[in-house]
């Protein structure tokens, strides 16, 4: 190793250390010392908004001189509002409930030891982000929250609003009491500081990727500590036979049209042979000005409908564009899931309530629902409060993480002097 | 990439394939089925008793040409006792309670939408063990019984007893109905094939390595896929100043001592400056043909107490030696686990019960005892029936891993139509 790759893997090493010492500290801190800092930390953002406002607007000079797009020149910006915002959600997630300390289970042993199994901290958390600042502050709110410490890299277009804000934010947490070096930001902009973190298993206890496809697949790739994320979210909703006509067409419009571009949005309508009301369904859509790309027989309902290419039915789109085919009930659409599907959100429309439990055990997703929209696949709808992402990996966490997806469990025993014969 | 190595991840990705394909039929399968399975296994392996007792014979006589030791040779050996409680083994395991399908919370939104979490095997498991074949069946028989499928690679020494063994399991299994592939053990002893299931990061869910230290450390090294495991027992037991002495002494000699090559037993004593009876403690492992490793304080104690280095502190003996220093109270106890402990089981002896629970609380490893000996460290004296290994990680799962740590959950919303305003 040259010095060039030695350097960042000792720069992350030594904060990852300093980190896992901050939660040493904090396992023995209350759940109100916690909340409180939070609170602190947000008091702290409202006071820095004139340095946090100077640091922005020296990241947007700098951004429109390196010639970044309007949108993303538009997630990087903060104004009053934003920052106003952004305190207020810190302060949402100090009033959230800890589940630290929480008892998951406990059994006596005939030998009359007690065991219970007890919610702690993860540990270190790594979060690599993009050009939104407003990540810097809520991923070190729900990370503290949880008893944990937070290494955070964001986006070299957003350095300077990010160390505004982690300034601000360590400012009311060690005010408070609790350590500065439970919230670390990576200092520089350097690439291969991300590369460092995704290497530092063992240091770093799980990564949690905040941003763009690109960015999810490099940290997935590459990485050897354990991620926490999804890449696609290509979501199907089956019409089955027993459908309400009705609940079908506003559903599945909803699914994909409410918004477009987040990861809930239904990507496949799946339309079982035997539905009697395709053609209004596929109409719904159209109406809706959503594309539809179909298999023959939706191309037979309507005009309008393009044809779909075997591409289509392993594409997340994030745009008006639906793909749509028809399938012979249910196994044949969970086989159809099950091959091109993402494991993030899918979801059964059916008044057969047999046919829809069946559904609901047989399809292996994060997430599966019956008669409702696959919009609904996200953390505050779920009531978490706030969710730091979305996974589609099954081990650990699935579906939307929030506070709890940050802990893991210990086991206690309490004995009287037993020894094993 | 040359011939040679694709054609390992090309025969495990087409392992893998089938294994998925079976999940899927598993997950239609009711509890009932999956029980009545393994008792169908647990006849087929007491009916091809002979057939395995051949293959058995096989590997002996090729192992014991081969050189292996005396130790190997005896792991290796099956009889008609051993090939006995095989079957029994998976007969308990069919008669463990199935957590597949619990509900593990439930919520009503405001908008009528009801939430619940339902446990779900985790998918597709990988184990990779040496040489005992009766990891073939016990280990295939927590897999299914959980609902997951299993790609078993054990040991090329034992390769035609492990043959046998899965032969008359898949027997019993496909006569009930379920299917063969849920079972597979890969066929040849070729080493690139471990590598290719360490790679097979997406097909495979999970890896359990099942052996020796070695073993351990190379698929920790090499995995990308997640692995289940732990490396080290380093393992502590603090005896603080208002510890019982008759109870430090007998939990520590039984820690120590009981069997001192299972991963629960201690490794390091820590004692208390202020504990006033540390040379009869001290004493007490001596006599029980204890070697002891002290720090200067401990030495002091009785001329039989060896000097310790700093690579004691950081040993996991596995042998009748001990590590021994004198500590300051709980803080600097907890500093020295946090700095040599391997996050197995850690213990107090204490009758102050403040500082019981502030030890609890705060020591950061898998298992946390209070006046308990750590050799209790073991999946079947927590109760959990049997264990397919003891985990260090801190994600997903902790601690002893047994059926419920080999099921993840999905989230499962019941609607009437809701649609995301």
């Amino acid at each position: 190793m040259n010095d060039l790759t030695q350097t960042p893997e000792m720069l992350i090493g030594m904060m990852a250390a300093r980190a896992r010492k901050a939660t040493a500290i904090l396992a023995g801190a209350t759940d109100e010392a916690k909340a409180a800092a939070l609170r602190a930390a947000a008091a702290s953002l409202r006071a820095a908004k004139p340095a946090i406002l100077r640091a922005n607007a020296a990241d947007m000079e700098r951004g429109a001189g390196n010639g970044l797009i309007a949108a993303m020149l538009d997630r990087l910006k903060l104004d009053d509002g934003r920052i106003e915002a952004v305190a207020d959600a810190v302060e949402q997630v100090a009033a959230l409930p800890d589940c630290v300390g929480r008892v998951i289970d406990e059994t006596r042993r005939p030998n009359g030891l007690v065991l219970s199994r007890v919610r702690v901290p993860l540990g270190v958390i790594g979060i690599i982000y993009e050009s939104r600042p407003n990540v810097t502050a809520d991923a070190a709110s729900l990370c503290l929250r949880s008893g944990n410490a937070v290494i955070l890299r964001g986006g070299s277009e957003a350095l300077e609003s990010n160390r505004a804000i982690h300034a601000a934010m360590v400012e009311g947490i060690s005010a408070s009491g609790l350590p500065a070096d439970a919230v670390q930001l990576v200092p520089i902009a350097d690439r291969a500081l991300v590369g460092a973190m995704l290497r530092a298993a063992g240091l770093i206890d799980i990564i949690v990727p905040r941003g763009g496809k690109s960015l999810v697949a490099r940290v997935q790739d590459e990485a050897r500590v354990p991620v926490l994320a999804h890449l696609d979210g290509i979501n199907h909703s089956f019409i089955h036979a027993s459908a309400d006509p009705e609940m079908a067409r506003t559903v599945a419009v909803n699914a994909k049209m409410r918004r477009t571009g987040v990861c809930g949005a239904m990507e496949t309508l799946l339309i079982d042979r035997a539905f009697p009301e395709a053609a209004s369904l596929v109409s719904a859509l159209l109406d809706a000005r959503c594309e539809v790309r179909g298999d023959a027989g939706v191309r037979a309902l309507d005009p309008r409908v393009e044809a779909a290419d075997e591409s289509d039915w392993a594409t997340e789109y994030l745009e008006p564009i639906v793909s749509a085919r028809f399938v012979d009930g249910l196994d044949d659409a969970l086989d159809h899931i099950a091959t091109y599907g993402s494991h993030h959100t899918d979801a059964i429309i059916a008044e057969d309530a047999g046919v829809a439990e069946d559904f609901l055990r047989r399809c292996d997703s994060a997430i599966v629902m019956w008669n409702a929209s696959s919009q609904f696949a996200d953390g505050g709808e779920f009531g978490l409060g706030a969710e730091i992402g979305i996974s589609t990996g099954r081990l650990h966490a699935r579906g939307p993480v929030a506070l709890e997806g940050l802990t893991t469990y210990k086991w206690l025993v309490r004995g009287t002097g037993q020894v094993r014969p």
